[in-house]
């Protein structure tokens, strides 16, 4: 249980891109259940820290429900393949995490909103490169949004802390605008973390092609390459995070 | 959402005794997740991450079975529910929280896994002394293992904290005999909150109360009156603590 061993409790027959694909956003799941635990854990009231509580599960059970996708056994405990196909990355939000430290809360929930909220698009996106049905199995969970008390536009894991955050800027303008310099700061470093990682995942690059293909996008009549993908894939997630910032009306 | 209206949520029909175990129950769970998900936020390695985020996990399923029994509507949002029962413990473990403060990380499993299991047995032990079917579902929820890698007699939330602890101090005889101090100060200061609480809520005392007499206790012939419950119910939650000590092989 301790270790993933080689592609301990993978099923041998799903692609090589799924695997990947589902290792990043299984990750990434698991980090948003840190951040929104870390905020319940100290939130100034108890039904904040239910809410965060309750938000912390959910991207749990999104977690399971991407780690079914590849498992080789439906008995097979999560915490194996998960442990397998998460490990390329491991420690890939350190130095994200490490330059959005801080000790403010509302910051805090603030930084898992925009951090996930762009590690999430961005495997949307690679998903949008995945052929065949398990392809549409990844996306089908990727898009599926989560019950919350907010369901809608912003159902998913985040739905509270982004219910909260909205309330929390509307009534204080300060705080608004430190919330909206803030968010500027860690959409950037979420972004510095995606090209990271498209750096040290060649099959990601080749994904993200494939979902620009797929798109439709114009990359510049194909002379490019990988800097016109990734071009084209930042200013989707900016989109994505201008967006998301709208919701909570805080100026991107 | 945001705060505890009345009886918000609950339904009337379900009887006080029930309302108020629920409550504590369900903040324990609460508590319990908080304390693993902070564990898990800060674990060694990727699998002990996930392994301590499903503990999380399952706490607050077991949570929500909890309130599902005392919710006027099935369709209600939890927190509404959670937020009014729990609200009389809101703050019960603000003293214990400060008092088993600490900076390691096996010290705080084992603070988790100790306080969480003596706060479980107070529920196990009040839930004796419910009457009807409704203190039979109670009952059966609090009883009900939770599925885990090492399920059986530690299944629980904590089953992988558990099996964490004993591994660690089975490979480390300075690790043992140190987690083994900590256990008991901590058992020591959760026996504190158990005690401050039967002073504050007297539907805890009489609950404790009936169920010494169901279980055939013999307190002193009666003449003891609270003080021979307390004792009753001190020395069955210190039992239980040397059993789940033992099977971490930390001397209790």
């Amino acid at each position: 249980m301790m270790s993933p061993r080689g592609a301990a409790g993978v099923d041998p027959s799903v692609p090589a891109p799924v695997v990947e694909l589902v290792g990043l956003a299984a990750y990434t799941e698991l980090a948003e259940f840190g951040l929104l635990a870390a905020r319940s854990v100290d939130a100034p009231d108890l039904a904040t820290r239910q809410a965060l509580a309750d938000g912390a599960d959910r991207a749990l059970a999104r977690q399971r429900a991407l780690l079914a996708l590849v498992s080789a056994d439906d008995g097979v405990v999560p915490g194996v393949v998960g442990a397998t196909v998460m490990a390329p990355f491991d420690h890939a939000l350190a130095d994200f995490d490490a330059r959005t430290d801080t000790e403010d809360w509302s910051e805090g929930l603030l930084k898992g909103v925009v951090g996930h909220g762009v590690a999430q698009d961005f495997c949307r996106v690679l998903a949008g490169g995945l052929g065949g049905s398990s392809g549409r199995a990844v996306r089908q969970v990727l898009e599926r949004p989560a019950p919350g008390p907010e369901a809608g536009a912003d159902a998913g894991a985040d739905a509270e802390a982004i219910w909260l955050l909205a309330r929390l800027a509307a009534a204080d303008d300060v705080l608004s605008s430190r919330l909206a310099l803030w968010g500027r700061r860690v959409v950037g470093e979420a972004l510095g973390v995606v090209t990271a990682l498209l750096g040290r995942r060649p099959a990601l690059v080749e994904l993200a092609a494939e979902a620009a293909a797929r798109s439709g996008a114009d990359l510049g009549g194909g002379s490019g390459g990988d800097d016109a993908v990734r071009s084209w894939l930042v200013a989707r997630l900016t989109g994505e995070h201008t967006r998301r910032m709208d919701r909570m009306r805080l100026a991107a």
